[in-house]
């Protein structure tokens, strides 16, 4: 039998490149082995965006069509949104009941986003409990391996010490201990050099128009020592190359000479680099176009996700309840 | 129109005197003037018990039947199970989202209950969010008043400081700040002299069979100077004295005059009591017998509140979801 993988995306804004290199191509493939539940993960970008909170509700339905138009398949896979299953908020009330506060507060990633996001104002409630409802998501549909990367580990340390606890405390054990799927993604970085991000506004979306694609290659940082098109240049550290080594491998000796040899400008390889990330989004972005046109369509996607991962949310909640005499 | 009222015990046991003196008896008279919502707080009591979860669900149908035996009108309240109107956990988390850990951290009866429930290991998230759960149950509702007892007060407040900071941040009042309704209830101590309470096991319960009551009220510590018969008593400290003036103050001249005249003594004295008693809890430990005799009629009513309840907390929910678009 298949192993089961949950794993989900925060509706914070539109999907960008950074989101396929770090992990949508990371589920595209996973869904060959495994059975997978793609999670909507409303209420925790609510966690973060209480205070603005426009964009959750249209992200959600806009994340899904990308997730769809770049290889998620709902035959294979369970895509749904978080809250339409309330199972998430009784089991994390459940399992808040007996974590310790000292796990939460003393937890690396909570300071550090606390730092990381100061305009956020996250010093909250729910905040704090942000790897406790992880928990719920994860144990809700009995999940072996959960994608993170190196950051996420400490969270997941989390919910498998909350499921030691809840085994000890009702000397049973119903749940499965999840285990890190680590994927290791390439470095990937926005168009000025920092973290793709939409809140640094340096990013390509997943469904960029040609002509902003366009525009904002060519607004990309390079080499800052090849000041004349003469220079040799230093692909290893600019960033248009690592595009091209990540989006079209198979050119990138080719470019390396280019640039080391000083044969073609920065501008031109930017405007080849324009062309080939068009070339590779183009055909998902019309595939998207023709999912929003689709009337109910992604509606009844997520209508047949909420059934299936309420069904099994429910089952694992019954056996919770029974086990608990609720 | 009438106000509205939000009251609600934690289902952790059987429901005794202290109870009553406490609380239901307010209830019952609150009847009249308001629209009362009567809640079985089982969240809550899993906040505390969920070592041991064995009672919750057996005393929350054992409550509500002496709830109903003791004078709560399922005609003019609404009787409900917290746990089964899922809008709770959704505003619960909403709230959670923009209150301050600083608030909850801070709050008096925090520390207090961390100092007070020392065996129950309650240093977890989800008693730090006791009163973030408390707004969640009285707004729901739209509840104008809340019957407290002083040490509920900063709960209290701090359910108006979070209505405050969501209209705040939302830019819209659509809750009701709830007011106090400080009851001034008489100072009444268990058969040691204690606070009444399951969990000292110095309590009569509301259904007290007349075999153990007699035993039970036979054993309450009096006025330790009184060594003889013939030593005249000092009523007001006298803790047999004091239920005869709770439960019948007519009498309390005649035994104020047994007492200081030294002309009946403890033993007969509370003889008296006991029958006393009996006569007292008698009609209502019948009306629970044939309450409980009823198939269905607990079920009946709660699933009536349940409707009830879900209706107006959805209504409120929807409106909530409207406003933060979600």
């Amino acid at each position: 039998m298949k192993k089961t993988i949950l794993s989900g995306m925060r509706p914070t804004g539109k999907l960008h490149l950074g989101h396929w290199v770090g992990a949508l191509s990371n589920w595209v493939s996973l869904q060959k082995d495994y059975k997978c539940f793609f999670m909507v993960a409303d209420w925790h970008a609510l966690m973060s965006e209480y205070k603005d909170t426009s964009l959750i509700q249209e992200s959600a339905l806009d994340n899904v069509a990308d997730w769809l138009s770049w290889g998620i398949d709902p035959e294979k896979s369970i895509i749904f949104i978080q809250s339409q299953v309330p199972e998430h908020l009784e089991l994390y009330m459940i399992l808040s009941t007996l974590t310790p506060l000292g796990w939460l507060s003393r937890c690396p990633t909570f300071k550090e986003q606390m730092k990381q996001l100061k305009d956020k104002d996250v010093n909250t409630y729910a905040f704090l409990g942000y790897p406790v409802l992880q928990a719920s998501d994860i144990l809700l549909y009995g999940a072996d391996y959960v994608p993170v990367g190196d950051d996420q580990l400490p969270h997941l340390e989390l919910c498998r010490e909350i499921v030691r606890r809840f085994h000890f405390i009702y000397k049973k054990e119903i749940f499965i201990e999840p285990q890190p799927l680590l994927t290791k993604t390439p470095r990937f970085l926005g168009l000025d050099g920092r973290k793709m991000s939409k809140s640094y506004g340096n990013y390509i979306a997943l469904d960029e128009p040609a002509g902003s694609l366009k525009e904002k290659v060519l607004s990309m940082f390079t080499d800052p020592a090849r000041k004349l098109k003469s220079d040799p240049g230093h692909p290893e550290v600019c960033n248009v190359f690592n595009c091209y080594s990540i989006f079209k491998p198979q050119r990138s000796k080719e470019v390396r000479q280019w640039c080391e040899g000083a044969h073609k400008g920065c501008r031109q390889c930017k405007e080849i680099l324009a062309q080939t990330l068009e070339d590779f989004i183009a055909p998902h972005r019309e595939k998207k176009e023709t999912i929003l046109k689709k009337k109910n369509y992604l509606r009844d996607i997520l209508e047949e996700g909420r059934r299936k991962a309420g069904r099994q949310a429910l089952e694992t909640l019954r056996e919770v309840r029974e086990l608990l005499k609720l």
